[in-house]
């Protein structure tokens, strides 16, 4: 008698973690280490990044640059002297909200890999999709502005608890603002426990020092200073 | 001879937009104005809402509120004694970024509509996917606060093309950022030009007086003044 065997495959990676890791073994091969940085619109990625990729002395760091469309934030870092690749989801994406392995994996052959130690994922500005699909990252690394309220840990719990690192950027408005730092960072603990953070000020380079050294260890896989 | 006549449907409508007009039926049916109200996270759509609901002399308004996930929002609104339903994306609809017509309809019965002459539905906070579903509404208003840069219309044009309104908010903050308002009305002008705009700071309670005015002429269904 014949019997029809099913086997069940535990744990069935989707399509995007599939892609995702043929990502990873790309920059595995190529010895990249790679952070996806993602926040709201308007967080302060890009003047994040354009205060730091200039000095990250002896990496090579390299931008990948996700935006709905346009190019503006590719133009800025590319200033630097940095490799800089942009992807646009709204060409060919059908305008998605965040970038997924896919969409990383097309920009891949563009990307000089074998020249690089860091690559810096920008994602798309959004508090919510981006942190629901893996790209290949080592790191993923989120930026959260005073502006924006104590309550956003909170709302967006999946972003703040996807995050190695949470940089919580334009400190130097605390004073203008009604921002409780210390609610902040409870709702913050509540969460994603004990989670890094740096409290910066990409205008007046309050704690960019320690952006830089957490890139330059990343970079280096040397295991993070809480 | 038989011929298989095909009949082309032209400008066929997607899931959404059928079901948008049923939501649309319903409030034409009950004679409430609706307003989409959306903006990125932290803009402070809800602080808006607070500093309005409870003085819109004659209107009976309520608040449809979406969000990923929590009901922080719905709480600081329902203290204005006025009806607020809230939505969750996070709970059977998979976490979506955003609201859609089916959202809102499964909503539709939780909400007094003949009790109502205007009804705000706050948006889930995302400045891409919620401009591409229409829900329903009469209106769509947007919150861009000054603290999120210049360049925003030109990298969510949907989002600021799709709008009837736009508030500009903290306001109040300008002394203290190097936010150049001009270049970021010239910016909106090059992707929607004329939209009508407020300059508004929830915090110190500027130009709340014509936010408050928009929305009484809205309810009214008078035409706006530019």
């Amino acid at each position: 008698m014949h019997r029809t065997r099913i086997r069940i495959v535990e744990d069935a990676l989707d399509a995007n973690d599939t892609i995702a890791r043929a990502n990873r073994d790309d920059f595995d091969r190529a010895g990249v280490v790679v952070v996806n940085f993602m926040s709201a619109p308007g967080a302060g990625k890009t003047t994040l990044l354009e205060r730091v990729v200039g000095e990250l002395d002896g990496v090579r760091v390299g931008v990948l640059e996700g935006d709905v469309q346009g190019s503006l934030d590719a133009e800025r870092l590319a200033s630097f002297h940095v490799p800089v690749v942009q992807l646009n989801t709204g060409e060919g994406f059908g305008g998605e909200c965040h970038l997924d392995a896919n969409m990383v994996r097309t920009a891949i052959p563009a990307l000089p890999l074998d020249d690089l130690d860091l690559l810096v994922v920008e994602n798309v500005g959004n508090l919510v999709c981006p942190a629901e699909f893996r790209i290949g990252e080592d790191h993923r690394v989120m930026v959260s502005s005073v502006t924006e309220g104590e309550d956003k840990p909170l709302k967006y719990p999946l972003m703040f608890r996807a995050c190695d690192l949470v940089l919580v950027n334009k400190i130097d408005l605390l004073p203008h603002l009604e921002f409780d730092l210390q609610k902040f960072l409870h709702n913050l603990d509540a969460v994603h426990p004990g989670v890094e953070r740096r409290l910066v000020s990409a205008r007046t380079g309050e704690g960019i020092g320690e952006w830089r050294e957490w890139l330059l260890r990343a970079a280096a896989r040397e295991p993070a200073i809480a």
